[in-house]
């Protein structure tokens, strides 16, 4: 199939439900919302729905349904079949990356959709900033910090961060840009020196790839999406499912229906 | 007279026009827009303006009048003696401090009044964060810097920007704090090396004091209102006034009108 005839958040979906697409949606549907998916017990759930409301920054919740099923911006998702790839856990440990869920769904999960960083990266090309990863064609560098996060339940932990260099004026733009998406991530945690936030060496990133750093950039550092997954692999469960790295769920939800202002 | 009391914009005007308060307003006031004054000839008036709106963020334009009796927030102000005390200028040289400019206006000159760091100095407090020069009780620290200005006319040269230690995590907020009001200098231009836009030694300030910064801390920048005044200086009319430090036009136009959002 034509994958850059993927604009529509429905075209992408059916793709996925047909398991025609089965890689990363970075790119597809621009001007759409892609969410990342927590899928938890339903004993669990109540203590994750109250840890994401105390870590709006790394767990901004877009959305959470019991039932498999259901409806977000007028349309019908299916949780179990409408993203390109999954991850299953059990006990914390991945042990499969299906295409479809259907087979291992339990009808005690309940799904979680959180803001993704795509977001605001096509906020901040709007406007006219530079995304290094982006440039470099690599994945966003991420790392594990000793920012506490307030624990709830089984859940806790450090915050993960993801980090973009950028010149001070650039930063100040992108703070303001990003001010107006709480529910993706919003303003960034910290600039500047990364060991004020427990990072020993930016070269090397827990998560994904390193990028260059030009003289007069400063690194700044956005709370990241990896932070559930990291609070969720803590917690546990006896199953729990995600997506798999850039396999996101495509919303019919615009991003500029996030912005706050 | 019991400064105490000066807590309506009404009052210190006319404490300023009585000449009973001739010294600066800091800390009057609250809540109500403290402006800038330049005043020049008619015949430089048109560059003026032209110069602010080039250069809005050091020189953010409230107000401007052809008449010294003009209405502002429904008050009438008399910009020659509802200040404390004014500078004279006589060929870009500072050759005066009255306390009332009556007796040396001219029928040619025109009134510009600029936004004050004040504003934004309040909104910073109200959001929690803390301003070094005042908990220190000084003057904020100032500096020419090597970042130019747009020219227009005979109005140019570099910015000048005033410096306020932070964390990261307190510049962010001041960031999204002061991105409200671009009224009054809006975000900072610049954070962390001085060197970048041309500031050799932060404990040497070109205007006001020196300031503690502490360890974890980088410096803050902001566009500063003493650069209308160094452009003023460099073009030299024949007759020109403005504000004396620190002492300046009170007005009835509330802070939080300035907030564009």
């Amino acid at each position: 199939m034509d994958l850059n005839a993927l604009s529509a958040p429905q075209v992408v979906r059916q793709a996925s439900r047909l398991q025609q697409l089965q890689g990363p949606t970075a790119g597809f549907a621009n001007g759409y919302v892609q969410a990342n998916l927590a899928v938890l017990p339903k004993a669990m759930a109540a203590d994750f729905f109250q840890f994401c409301s105390a870590n709006p920054k790394p767990c901004p919740l877009l959305h959470h349904s019991a039932s498999p099923v259901f409806e977000l911006a007028g349309q019908r998702i299916d949780i179990r079949t409408d993203l390109p790839r999954y991850k299953k856990f059990i006990d914390g440990h991945c042990v499969s990356t299906p295409t479809d869920l259907t087979a291992d769904w339990r009808d005690d999960m309940v799904s979680f959709l959180l803001g993704c960083s795509f977001s605001f990266e096509e906020a901040l090309l709007d406007a006219g900033l530079e995304i290094r990863h982006i440039s470099e064609r690599c994945n966003v560098p991420m790392y594990n910090t000793n920012l506490p996060l307030t624990p709830v339940g089984p859940f806790g932990g450090t915050m993960v961060v993801s980090m973009r260099p950028m010149t001070p004026a650039a930063a100040i733009r992108a703070i303001q840009v990003c001010s107006r998406f709480p529910a993706v991530h919003g303003a960034p945690v910290h600039f500047g020196d990364p060991a004020a936030i427990g990072i020993n060496d930016l070269s090397k990133p827990d998560y994904g790839d390193a990028v260059s750093i030009a003289a007069g950039e400063v690194p700044v550092f956005w709370a990241c999406g990896v932070t559930p997954q990291v609070a969720i692999a803590a917690a546990k469960p006896d199953l729990a499912f995600s997506h798999s790295p850039g396999c996101m769920l495509v919303t019919d939800l615009r991003n500029a229906e996030l912005a706050v202002f």
